[in-house]
């Protein structure tokens, strides 16, 4: 059931509607072509702000826009409801779940990535990523009925765990979850329970290398440490997670006084929130041994400077899915960070060759600005590294939060989400309330805790 | 493991936290006395704008506020989150699902209802109700993606049937649901979609008996009906189902010719919402059995006229779980129909009475006041019918639907929630934009549709 459009104009599809197939829509809403976007979600949904979902500071549609009203100006792109299955790059066509086959005379595919749990897949069902929205309600849900058990429990050591709060890798997304669960725990919750203690929770933050945002320099890096300190996180470098349970995790780090050797001990925790890993969609692999590409470890696909596929010149890959090396005249190529700025820039420039190529002109090697990097810790403080054309601007503390808070709020779409944004985000500052934390199935059975 | 606050005040146990049981709370929240609230999920719900929730038009936040936060400055209040599944007279206690045994000097049940399928257990799964946040997510997730695969689809049969929305119950729910399906159908959607029309949507109100709004005066029952046809709803009145499938249900209504008899016919249809019949919480029977108490035929228990149980003065049941009657001297008892100011006056009334137990008073009889009835059919229009000092006050149209959203806002509990909803009514009344339609889970496996 093959469902070309008819106008006789090339036909684009692109597979995803995160930042990277967004802006290849966008790049392509005006041109002479037909576009098809594939999404297995009705929402393009910005990430950065999910782990506010995931504690309750904001609702899904604050930050979630649904797809088809993006382009609903746009007679030219049909979206689609989808999960891609196959994509056969012979016969150009992808093929959905339900069996309906799409043909392109370019593809994108811009599918994105999932969490990788390094080859112990079976952690997930005890540690959740954050993602998807489907993550952050699950995520929410524990947290928040983590508290509510509590409460009700009469067992000292079961309480602990239950008051135990554990975030596993020490990139923006980690430090942003345990940041925002300390305040839940210190501020947002007090005065609401009458037999525990909020504020006693514990809340650790486990990164396997020596630093927390390691990404950024160094002296932002100890800013952000300060910060969590600050907070009451429990911050453990070096630390490996070797095992997680539904009620614990054993973690491997070097002894405290600087001897030899690791020392593995177990930590008694129902509520476990996975940051540390990033695999690339199995749409990659698929990918790849349909065209012959190569992936990398975490699988993503290696593209050429112009973001196709070798060999396959009408299919490019973009964002997560994407190994993408960043082109500067003069420089050796940079790998593309695996950012919401990279994804997008990547779409944009995907779109723009697939039109020089429908108009016979040569492609162009893509470039990557970076503009720098940004992570909040707590209501006021978050590191800020930026690049300008002085040097690079570093900054942290109370003003890093409020540049943070608008980059933020520009980025999001649409002019009510931005308002109710900052209409939750200025309640939350005064009042320390927390306005989603509304768990619809608290007591539905098979689901832990 | 019994729990008893250690004060040596009276003790209140309230189990639920819906109308009837957070009034009750307030009564009690200033008085000597410990009161402890156990609800099965974290939240009171405004369940008259619980159809917004399950149309896209709001999101689940703007209606449900979390429960422990409405207590936060009352430390003799405490809130449980658990699902109670015994009661027991003789010792005064009330267990939990997870075994938890809690005293009280007082009880106020005030479970609420659920759905009755009038002993066809089996449609549940094919035709959801609408009394939690569960139910309008679910309900949400079937009419949004019913549109997301008729796009898909290229069967025109399996098209129609998707593009099929059948509503069960003339009741204020039903026609709530069914004029906002329509609308959404005709104007929400227009634009979005490239190979379906969504204006072409069948919505279908099925009731059982000769008119819509029934508690409603006939006149208001005739305008409600003139304004869903002119959204384009079809109303099939006098009209029984005798079957729900996944894929479609079967109809008895009579001829439209006036013929003697009954015709049968089957409508293909994905989306089926269940609007026509309530049945008290399961722990009705449960009480009614442990106390001798009677039930009437939807489950509801018998109370006497200051709302506790025969022979049981200190258990009081309220709202949708108790047959009550509303005694006014000088007049027959009238039976107090299931709303939620019946169930707000009755919580008021039963902790009432509690306070005077405790003090040593008689109680004193229950008696309902009516203000009237509101229901709105579409962004235009509502019917209202009021009781004033100076006789009934009735009135239709575009004024009403002002009033029924004024009064509606108002009972909404916190500013923010009324902040918010204001500005997602304003926006969707200006651009026919609804802000929450995000579902999380579209391609999750095992659901239908």
């Amino acid at each position: 059931m093959s469902t070309p459009p008819s106008s006789g104009r090339p036909h684009i599809v692109i597979v995803g509607c995160g930042f990277g197939g967004l802006e290849a829509a966008r790049k392509l809403q005006s041109a002479d072509v037909d576009v098809t976007v594939i999404d297995k979600t009705n929402h393009h949904l910005f990430q950065p702000l999910l782990y506010q979902v995931a504690t309750a500071g904001l609702a899904a549609p604050a930050i979630a826009a649904p797809v088809r009203v993006l382009f609903r100006g746009r007679p030219s792109i049909t979206t689609l409801l989808g999960e891609v299955t196959d994509i056969d790059p012979k016969a150009q066509q992808v093929r959905l779940a339900d069996g309906t086959l799409i043909s392109w005379d370019h593809l994108i595919v811009a599918a994105g990535a999932t969490h990788s749990y390094f080859g112990n897949d079976q952690w997930a069902q005890a540690a959740p990523g954050l993602k998807t929205l489907a993550d952050a309600f699950e995520i929410r849900r524990r947290v928040l009925l983590s508290f509510e058990q509590a409460e009700v429990e009469t067992d000292p050591a079961k309480r602990r765990a239950l008051l135990t709060f554990a975030v596993i890798g020490g990139g923006p997304t980690g430090v942003e979850m345990a940041g925002t669960l300390a305040e839940i725990a210190r501020h947002t919750l007090s005065g609401e329970f009458r037999r525990i203690d909020p504020a006693s929770a514990e809340v650790l933050l486990i990164e396997g290398g020596p630093r927390v945002l390691q990404a950024m320099p160094e002296s932002l890096s100890q800013r952000a440490l300060e910060q969590l300190q600050k907070l009451g996180v429990q911050v453990r470098l070096n630390a490996r997670v070797t095992s997680v349970e539904p009620h614990g995790l054993q973690v491997e780090s070097p002894f405290s006084d600087g001897g030899a050797g690791v020392g593995t001990h177990h930590i008694p925790c129902n509520c476990v929130v996975w940051a540390a890993g990033v695999a690339a969609s199995p749409l990659g692999r698929m990918l790849a041994s349909a065209t012959g590409a190569e992936t990398d470890r975490a699988g993503r696909v290696k593209v050429q400077p112009d973001l196709s596929l070798p060999g396959h010149p009408n299919i490019s890959v973009v964002g997560d899915l994407a190994a993408a090396m960043s082109h500067r005249p003069g420089h050796e190529p940079k790998p593309v960070p695996g950012v919401s700025p990279g994804a997008k820039q990547m779409g944009r420039a995907a779109a723009a060759n697939i039109l020089r190529r429908i108009a016979g002109q040569a492609t162009e090697p893509f470039r990557y600005r970076d503009y720098g990097n940004l992570a909040t810790i707590g209501r006021n403080s978050a590191v800020v590294d930026l690049g300008t054309p002085f040097g690079p601007l570093r900054f942290s503390g109370k003003s890093a939060w409020l540049f943070w808070l608008f980059a933020h709020v520009y980025f999001l779409i649409g002019f009510r989400n931005r308002f109710v944004v900052l209409l939750d985000w200025a309640s939350a500052y005064w009042s320390f309330q927390r306005y989603a934390r509304v768990v619809a199935d608290a007591t539905a059975k098979g689901k832990q805790p």
